[in-house]
C-alpha cells in the first residue's frame, strides 16, 4: 500500500483521537518497542500491522505476529506499506504501528478481585484523577519495571488506550494489567481485600502527620508489610490527594526534600516511591 | 504595555530560540514558581519582569523583587502589561516572564574546584550528553530535591539556560549550581578530588559486573561513601554511557528490573537512583 491518502490510511490516523478509538472500537500501538511487547505479551488484542518495507530492523517482530497468526483462531494480518503511508498514519510510526480491539484489551485486564485471588500478597500502584497521558504512561512503565501487580486508574484517568499514554509506557501496557475503577470501588476493595493503602502525600491527616519515607522503609519491618497487600496511592499532577481521599487511606507517605526544591512531579514521586518500597521487599 | 507586535515583544519571545538567547546575551524564565526562584534566591542575575495587570496572585514576587531592586546596585524593572502581550512573549508565561543575564548566570556559577573546597564531601548529579530538555530539567530539579550538591553537564548537553531546560527545573536551576564541562575535565577534577564516580548503566565493563543498587546500598556502608565526595553519572537517554566512559568510573550500578519492562527512562532512573543514595546517607 503506498497511498497515504486511501481511506484506510486516514482511519487508522484518527485512532490518535479519542472519538475516532470509541467510534471504531480500535486503538493504536505505535513503534517497534510497543509493537513488539504486544505482539509477544498479548498477540489476542492485535489484529493487524502496518509495517515499512523499507525498514528492516522490524523482522523479529513480524516473526512473532507470524508464529501468533492462527493460534486460538485469531488472524493477525501484516500490511507491508510505505513510509509516506506510515508517516500518514502517525508521526510517531518510527517504521511499524498495530490496531488493537479496545474490547480484547478490557477483556484481558484482571478486576482487582481476582488480582487479589491470583497474588498471594499483591502490590499495586494507584494512581487518582491523572490528567497528564505521559505521566500516566510513566507510572504504568515504572509499575512494571519495579515488580508491582498491576496499576490501578482511580477516577477518570487519562483513558489507557490513549495513543499517547501507550507510547509512555514503552510496552510496559502489554506486561501488567491495567485496571479502572472508581474511588468506592476502590477502597471497597481494600477494605475487602485487607490491604494497606499508602498514600503520597505531604500534609497528611488532622491526627497523623505523613510518614517520611525514608524512615519508613527503614524502621521496623511491619511498616512494609510483605504478606498484606500494600497499595500506593498517588493523586493528580496539579492537587495531589483530596483530603477526603487522604483521610481513608491507612497511613500517607511524603518523600524527604533534602534541598530547596519544592516538590517532585508525579512520575518522579511515582518512581521514587514504588522503587524504595520494591526494593525493601526484595531485601527481605 | 498592550500593544503585542511592539518590537521589545518581539524580542523577548525569540528569546525561546538558542539563536535568540546568544544573540541578545539574555535568557527567558518563565511562569510564576521559575520568576519567584529566581527573584528569591538569584536576584542579581534578573534585569526585567513582565507581569499581567489583571493576575494578582504574583503580588508575593513583586514584592521579592521590590526588595532586591537596588541591593548591590543592581536595578530590576518591573512591567506592567496584558494579558495578550504576555501570550505574544511566551505560550507558557502564566502571568509572568522575567528576563536574565546569561553571563551573569555563568558567573554565578560555581566551578567543579570551588565546590570541591566549599563542601566537606559533595554529592554530585552528573549527566553525558544528555539531549532533551525535559530530562535536564528534571534531573536538575530531581538532583536539588534530593540534595545534592550540584548537577554537572558533561560534553556537550543541552544548554542549561533552554526555555524548557528553565520551565522543567520548576525553580531548582536558582537553587543548585549547574555545570557545564568536557568529559576529560570531569575525569580530572573526580580524580584530584578523590571523588568515586558511579556510572548509571546495565552492561558493566569486562572485568566487572554493575552493582545492583538494591544490594549496594544495603550492604557494607563503605559502598556509600559518606565521607567521600561521590558522582552519579547518567548517560544519554537513547545510548546511554559508551564503554569507554563506564570504564573510566569506579564501578557501575544498574537499578533491578523486577518486571518485564526493559528499562527505566533516563528522568526516572535519576529519580531512583539519586534518592536511594540520599536517603542512605541521611540514614547514617
Amino acid at each position: 500500500m503506498d497511498n497515504p491518502h486511501a481511506d484506510r490510511v486516514k482511519r487508522i490516523a484518527t485512532l490518535r483521537t479519542a472519538s475516532g478509538r470509541k467510534r471504531q472500537g480500535r486503538f493504536l500501538i505505535e513503534g517497534p518497542q510497543a509493537v513488539r511487547e504486544a505482539v509477544t505479551c498479548m498477540p489476542s488484542v492485535v489484529t493487524d500491522i502496518y509495517v515499512d518495507t523499507q525498514a528492516d530492523p522490524n523482522a523479529d517482530i513480524i516473526d512473532a505476529a507470524l508464529e501468533a497468526d492462527g493460534r486460538d483462531h485469531h488472524s493477525i494480518y501484516i500490511h507491508k506499506v510505505t513510509g509516506r503511508v506510515l508517516d500518514h498514519m502517525s508521526p510517531d510510526a518510527q517504521s511499524i504501528v498495530a490496531l488493537g480491539v479496545s474490547s480484547a484489551m478490557e477483556k484481558a485486564a484482571t478486576d482487582l478481585s481476582t488480582l487479589t485471588h491470583a497474588t498471594d500478597h499483591p502490590l499495586i500502584a494507584a494512581c487518582w484523577q491523572v490528567r497528564d497521558p505521559g505521566n500516566e504512561g510513566t507510572l504504568i512503565r515504572t509499575a512494571d519495571a519495579a515488580g508491582f501487580d498491576a496499576l490501578v486508574l482511580v477516577d477518570r484517568c487519562v483513558h489507557p488506550l490513549n495513543t499517547k499514554v501507550i507510547r509512555s509506557t514503552a510496552g510496559s501496557l502489554f506486561h501488567i494489567p491495567v485496571i479502572s475503577v472508581g474511588t468506592d470501588e476502590f477502597f471497597e476493595w481494600a477494605s475487602s481485600a485487607d490491604a494497606r493503602v499508602w498514600a503520597a502525600d505531604i500534609h497528611g491527616t488532622r491526627d497523623q502527620a505523613p510518614y517520611d519515607l525514608a524512615t519508613l522503609v527503614q524502621s521496623s519491618e511491619s511498616m512494609v508489610p510483605a504478606h498484606q497487600p500494600l497499595a500506593l496511592l498517588f493523586g493528580n499532577e496539579a492537587r495531589g490527594l483530596p483530603a477526603d481521599i487522604v483521610e481513608k487511606a491507612d497511613a500517607s507517605v511524603k518523600i524527604p526534600i533534602y534541598g530547596k526544591a519544592e516538590s517532585l512531579n508525579l512520575a518522579m514521586s511515582g518512581a521514587v516511591l514504588m522503587y524504595t518500597v520494591a526494593m525493601a521487599q526484595h531485601q527481605e
